[in-house]
């Protein structure tokens, strides 16, 4: 039976594994082979159980598969079996190299097809209580690399420290003495600032502070990568609910 | 039976009803009474057939219910039947005031907790193949919304206009000679620029043009609210797709 090859990049979401959407889960169920990334947690893949699961992630720094290699085993295995799925973890064009690989593939002659994830940039502040927008607060956010292709911080954090949005900066750790350096020149030291490691995870870690002060609670908490970096004064949302929370079982506790 | 009085903010996603989370599934399954916008498809209140469900959202600029009339619904509805779900186009935490709402039931003694949603900002754009990153084309993305709570463009957009990131403008379309103006005064009338307006649902319109014929391009195709701007090289995304899928449909046809 020829099947037409077909390449759908589908977004997994950012850990929890009840955040994949119904449409990602009909693109596995009609998956023959699922190439999958480190992010994606395995237990996704039993929506695919009819199909061949390949991992051509990165563990500790080492890719598992180059991207060229990836690219190639899209194609090849497409021809031979039909419907790949590349599921990706959050969403396959924030920072996710969806674009790159769709576009190979439709130069290869395969069809491609896209279903969105939730995107860690906005669901792990979500997941601290912490809004990207807020009236009063941010009347816009902005997602930035950290690490651009070049190893180096983006240009655009410079800009983002000048300007009155919620600023998000994925994979930014190693750079954070530069990010801090950048908001301070802009006399934004108190500004609050929070760092979520593996955000939606069961080890997920969180640290808040001010500008000035983050560089200590990291290395208090020892925070590192993989991490979210989120900058603004909506992270006063999440004392805010945590507070009144605290209020109410005092109240309670009381009662009894 | 007592019900603790509870709120779950819960994101719908930008319209497509495949685009809901298994997690926002469960929370209305569970839900005794439904509160819902209308950028909500009613389809999606068939999963929670044992409550009740109330239109709160606005119509033609009118709005069925007050902000302040929102929060008491949701506060006296919870303590009458226990866990309200307020379910809301998109994600809640992206210009969804879902944090303002979580913030009033908190401190009116309500458990809150939010279920995040796939945002309109990132999904309507990738459903048009253009991703709001793309390595060599932009290292971040900024969103904005289009028209603040004192009713104007947000300055934030001015300072975007100097960046390299990719602007995605919400609620901005009767800004838009304001928002093109900004871009053509920083030397950027050649950026690529696409409106989508409908985004993901059956009546979908598209227009695609540079920052120098994007208003002659929604005259000529009627463009308007409910609309997402999308500025920035990663436009050119699509049309590479769609120009490779339009070849192998000739090569094919020669075929035949």
């Amino acid at each position: 039976m020829y099947k037409e090859p077909k390449l759908t990049v589908v977004g997994a979401g950012p850990g929890d594994v009840e955040l994949i959407t119904l449409k990602a889960i009909k693109a596995l169920a009609s998956a023959d082979v699922v190439l999958y990334d480190a992010l994606v947690d395995p237990e996704l893949l039993a929506y695919a159980e009819h199909s061949e699961h390949i991992f051509v992630g990165k563990r500790k720094g080492c890719y598992a598969y180059q991207q060229d290699q990836i690219n190639e085993l899209i194609i090849s295995r497409a021809h031979a079996y039909g419907h790949v799925v590349r599921l990706k973890g959050g969403d396959p064009f924030v920072f996710g190299r969806g674009a790159e690989e769709m576009e190979y593939a439709a130069k290869a002659g395969l069809a491609v097809a896209m279903v969105p994830g939730i995107s860690s940039s906005v669901a792990v502040p979500a997941s601290q209580n912490i809004p990207v927008t807020k009236r009063g607060a941010a009347e816009s956010f902005w997602v930035i690399t950290g690490t651009t292709k070049d190893h180096q911080l983006s240009t655009d954090v410079a800009l983002a420290a000048k300007s009155n949005a919620t600023v998000v900066i994925l994979m930014g750790m190693s750079k954070l003495p530069a990010i801090v350096e950048l908001f301070k020149q802009e006399g934004k030291s108190e500004l609050p600032i929070a760092i979520i490691q593996n955000g939606t995870r069961d080890d997920e870690k969180v640290g808040v502070a001010k500008i000035a002060t983050i560089e200590a609670e990291v290395a208090r908490q020892e925070l590192a990568n993989p991490a979210i970096i989120i900058i603004g004064e909506v992270v006063k949302h999440r004392a805010a609910i945590l507070e009144v929370a605290q209020e109410y079982k005092q109240v309670e506790s009381q009662k009894l």
